[in-house]
């Protein structure tokens, strides 16, 4: 049997400010600090260790790592940052205030782009100063890669490659495994990892700096899951 | 031409206290985040960029590290941890007051436990509870690679394989590289760097958290070098 720990960041500047972040980088609130500090502690407490972590790019959930990991004396292990896990890319809501978008466009298409699994905000140009392809820590990536906006299903797209090249080689490899990443993006792969149909997965909320943990089989299949409280 | 930065960690509790450390894994003082943030807004406003970082497994510079790339807002990049950046490894002086050594052992041989690159201090046994053959962090190492004692020349002899194998490689592919390390690993690196003879790396003081630049050419020859401040 082995577990695997999936933890969203700590409240972030703008969830406190009740903004669409996306891929915008923004950093933690004091509280989210304070919560990453706790689930530190809380993996403590319960006698977990990990061998090695997986973040996104994004300093919210970077700087979880770093504080889970320091809490926990496991600062020394290997943390792997890719851009497939960062949050969904959330096209032109990037940045505007969630109660404002509603009164624009309607509580049900605000809905539906936050949860309809097929459905994308309006996108970005990639003239627009929040397109990836203007920063360093994008080069890498394609211009087909670059998100103009995402629907979760798209993000789910891009996050499984890491999931299957990264994430299972460790697993199946016996590594105990920290996963720090975003609502959306441990959402795409919490539909992986348990099937989970679009109807399902639009009901999952992720709080913030929980640690739920699986565990699986040998096949990786999830025999059981729970919040560590 | 290529640019290298070394980086000795900011002020440990230890150095505060006067002790020698070592693989013994302390915190930063507070004077010691102070400094990690000032080399990371000196490396700023002076236009650096990294494409990967280099240090330890001991927390004081993980910590350093962390600290200047998210000042550089640069905490996305890689980095890769390894115990052949650790500081010397001290024996049994590892922990104990530098002012009650000399009182203990005499100012002469002290010295030399500190500069004379043949000289080990005296070894501890595995069975001593600062072995690093009882740290999780060390179970990749070989029972020949977990030292009881190191002088300075044995800490080069394990920390070049992790220039040859990770650093040189990054410089070679054009990689802008940060390391940040110890006073000892990195009295290592500069003596292979500049090929100094055992004489002129007894001379050399390496002061905490004060950016030190390499300017390097094709062949990783030292063309310049000099702190930034």
């Amino acid at each position: 049997m082995q577990k695997l720990v999936l933890l969203r960041h700590g409240e972030s500047i703008y969830n406190l400010e009740n903004r669409f972040t996306g891929w915008t980088d923004v950093d933690l609130s004091e509280e989210g600090f304070r919560q990453a500090e706790q689930a530190g502690q809380l993996l403590l407490r319960n006698g977990f260790t990990f061998d090695v972590g997986f973040t996104s790019v994004l300093k919210r959930s970077i700087k979880t790592m770093h504080i889970v990991l320091d809490q926990m004396d496991h600062l020394w292990i290997p943390v792997k940052k890719s851009w497939r896990l960062n949050e969904r890319f959330y096209g032109a809501l990037q940045g505007l205030n969630k109660q404002e978008t509603i009164d624009r466009y309607g509580e049900e298409q605000v809905h539906k782009w936050r949860r309809d699994p097929h459905e994308s905000p309006p996108p970005i140009t990639d003239q627009d100063e929040r397109f990836p392809g203007h920063y360093l820590r994008y080069d890498d990536l394609t211009y087909r890669e670059l998100p103009l906006t995402e629907n979760l299903s798209e993000t789910m797209t891009r996050a499984l490659p890491f999931w299957h090249e990264r994430i299972v080689p460790a697993l199946r490899s016996d590594q105990k495994v920290i996963i720090c990443a975003h609502g959306n993006s441990l959402r795409a792969l919490i539909q992986y990892i348990e099937n989970l149909s679009d109807e399902e997965v639009t009901r999952l909320d992720i709080p913030t700096a929980k640690p739920w943990v699986y565990e699986l089989d040998d096949r990786l299949n999830s025999t059981k899951h729970y919040y560590i409280e």
